[in-house]
């Protein structure tokens, strides 16, 4: 099994040829621009250890002065430099000498054609043992690693405008997960409904005046039913959370340069979690019916949520972007006309008068990969980017960015699944080439065959790429 | 055909039992309390009109004394008494004696069981002409019927805390969306993409300084292809802002007290769009198969969108609540201890400690029915409730409810239509007791034997309710 998603997933990436590399990262100078391939400066060897992602602690100055890989990858310092060569692109994965990774996932990379100057994507795969904080009753509980829980995890980072926040995302998010978790591990393992408050903690004061407070009304009849999965969808969205607010600290001391989109699967007690804050994506191919899990956040399709915060915040525009949507740049000479538009409140179209404001940068323009906020980032959500500013000014495009995440849930124990059911992580440079039918049939025609013969060189990304792919049928022959 | 549908819809309202009212109106006093059923106070009883909604003027001192039922019902004064009755709860159609409805649509009625003092439903379906205002080449054009279009229009209102919101949209929504058309006449006729910029207005400047602008970067490489049909969303978008805008003026004058749920399909050109602004529903049954044509806007599934609101601008919270939400109200003996919780980025739950101002009442309160927003209002979305409080408070309510409408469209031309499909609208009274299968099933067994034999009285919604069912089949023998 575990032979076949390998082959399966660097069958994906492989697909990697030479066109000119397309950047939706954000348009800022000494920073995505494509630089000529460089050898890598001193780089790190990280010592093999199976079953590991990125999770060994890098030291900061190390950081700084080089790039990392995948622990999981093994790669030898020959390695290393064969992974950070853009014009060779190899394919890198896992070594069959090595210890599988958790859960037989499958794993595969490659990187850009020189749009940047390293490989920008990250990766982990972990397999995270949670220790209960507390007992439920406010004593704290007996250490007892019998009364913990375990969850697999998977991570995808796609870092822009440098490597770090990608770098430290794959190192840290699932210890936030794992912090998160650890008030829950009793009470998911408990069948009964969660509870609704938990004990005080020693300094809590007792009472306080609440006359100005409206009167309970009828709505109050009953509580809501909040279920286990909810906790765990809510652990990980905080999770996310408290990462980037991190990374907002820590950033001057260890330059966590750029930011990085998401894609998170965390297993726990028989369900999926999918975890996306960016545009990565996520689908489950299950008896080759394609089951999408995710949804990319773009300026295309958070138009409506970013022109809100802009009409709702206008000083977050800084008087040089008008939050309306224009088909194209409005010019000066066509003020009093009239031309197409689009607030917030609508996704159909009409005509406005055109006034002095209008003829401000909208905050959305373009399509598709040319998308952008600001005229700057294609991406909408997301962790880090707490440095970066609008291109020749020093207006913030962190407030119009969401580091939350949208988390789908797919319960394992509701399907029967056969060895080539499986869920397939890969960030956007996989997807710009390869449609979701035409990841599946891939996957289902190595998986079925065996034998990769089609070398599928019909289309190529320019971009990074990093593909999981995850059998359904369960963790398997993991040890 | 008529017959067959006009015995469908009466079937489907029908269904009116004498179960206790539920309400989910603003939970204000004196407004939309169980009243005992008054006999109207001299009912207007306006000339039958055949293909007219409600859209015979109405004088503003009559309507403050009375009430109103669509004209196209051609009520006589004791007919009109028999509609008013909430005891009887008698189904209301066109007689058939009339002339049939535009497009051979059925329509029925029930007034409720005694929650308001009259029926807070409106209804309208109409024939409207549009004029095209002017030439895109910026040349009044002459006056021409040829060169006009039609759309086909159908109307569901329910109103609540009153009957003049509903009652002024019945009368007046369509001739928004009319006047919104106008611009578009020539443009929806011609195959050619619509012009991103029409002339210019004689007061327009011609230049004008933008040297604080940044350049125009590379996302702007080319245009937005916008639609026709785009350009009549936002035609349907802005008429509804517009509609809303007119309550505001009006609503001292003319006592438009209260709120509407809107429901409005447009037919122009080949091609259905249902707008939505409620909890009104739109469903297609086509083959026996149900199609979703709207979706409700309740405190529940607008919740992210009110919290956010709420978290922006927490003035408008006004310090009486929080935009937190709880799965219960918190009580002060609390404080300290760890409460579940979600904010406006989340999906999930997690434990919060407790604060003092956690102890604020919510802004999203209740479950299914019953939630509420400001523990007053069920639908977030509408026309009217300009002067909505707060209960017992000065606190608006209106700046959390949207008027926008969510548009669907449906291309007639794309699929073949047999006489028994149809496009079924209906008020929140029907699908609070009746599901989409329930209401496709009754439509297709009475539709196919045209022989009502089961009076299916095992659910009885207290609300008012009323339902067109239009034929996709065109608009048939409408003369």
């Amino acid at each position: 099994m575990l032979n076949r998603v390998r082959s399966a997933v660097a069958h994906l990436v492989s697909s990697g040829g030479a066109p000119p590399p397309r950047s939706k990262s954000p348009d800022l100078p000494n920073t995505t621009s494509a630089l000529p391939a460089a050898p890598p400066e001193a780089p790190r060897s990280p010592p093999a250890r199976a079953g590991s992602g990125s999770a060994v602690p890098v030291k900061t100055a190390e950081a700084r002065a080089s790039f990392s890989r995948p622990t999981f990858l093994q790669l030898s310092p020959g390695g290393l430099r064969r992974a950070d060569d853009h014009s060779g692109r190899a394919v890198q994965s896992p070594p069959d000498t090595g210890r599988r990774l958790p859960w037989s996932t499958g794993y595969a990379e490659v990187i850009n054609a020189g749009k940047s100057r390293h490989n920008e994507d990250q990766a982990c795969c972990e397999v995270v043992y949670v220790e209960g904080r507390r007992s439920v009753s406010g004593v704290p509980r007996e250490p007892s690693r019998g009364q913990g829980l375990c969850f697999y995890y998977w991570g995808l980072f796609d870092g822009h405008a440098g490597g770090g926040a990608a770098e430290m995302a794959s190192r840290l998010l699932h210890r936030h997960i794992r912090e998160q978790l650890k008030d829950l591990v009793e009470i998911l393992q408990d069948p009964s409904p969660p509870p609704l408050c938990l004990p005080s903690t020693p300094e809590a004061p007792t009472s306080s005046d609440s006359s100005h407070l409206v009167a309970p009304q009828s709505c109050w009849s009953s509580h809501k039913e909040v279920t286990h999965e909810s906790l765990v969808v809510g652990a990980i969205e905080n999770a996310f959370q408290l990462m980037d607010e991190q990374m907002a600290r820590e950033r001057r001391g260890h330059q966590v340069e750029g930011g990085c989109c998401a894609l998170v699967v965390v297993y726990l007690l028989g369900k999926i979690y999918v975890a996306n804050a960016g545009d990565s994506r996520a689908i489950i191919v299950r008896n080759g019916e394609i089951i999408p899990m995710s949804r990319e956040f773009t300026p295309e399709t958070e138009r409506q949520r970013l022109q809100l915060l802009g009409f709702l915040k206008p000083e977050l525009l800084g008087g040089e972007f008008t939050h309306l949507e224009f088909p194209r740049r409005v010019q000066s000479k066509e003020l009093g006309q009239r031309m197409l538009y689009r607030d917030q409140n609508m996704t159909g179209w009409a005509y406005k008068k055109i006034e002095l404001e209008d003829l401000r940068f909208p905050l959305v323009c373009g399509e598709g990969k040319k998308a952008r906020v600001m005229a700057t980032i294609g991406v909408t959500r997301g962790l880090g980017d707490h440095n970066l500013k609008v291109c020749s000014s020093t207006l913030p495009i962190k407030p119009f960015l969401s580091c939350f995440p949208e988390v789908q849930v797919y319960d394992l124990t509701q399907y029967e699944h056969c060895p080539d059911d499986v869920l397939v992580l890969g960030t956007d440079g996989l997807w710009d080439v390869t449609s979701d039918c035409e990841v599946a049939a891939t996957v289902d025609r190595v998986l079925s065959t065996f034998e990769p013969n089609d070398p599928n060189n019909k289309l190529g990304s320019g971009d990074d790429i990093s593909v999981f792919i995850i059998p359904l049928g369960g963790p398997g022959t993991y040890s």
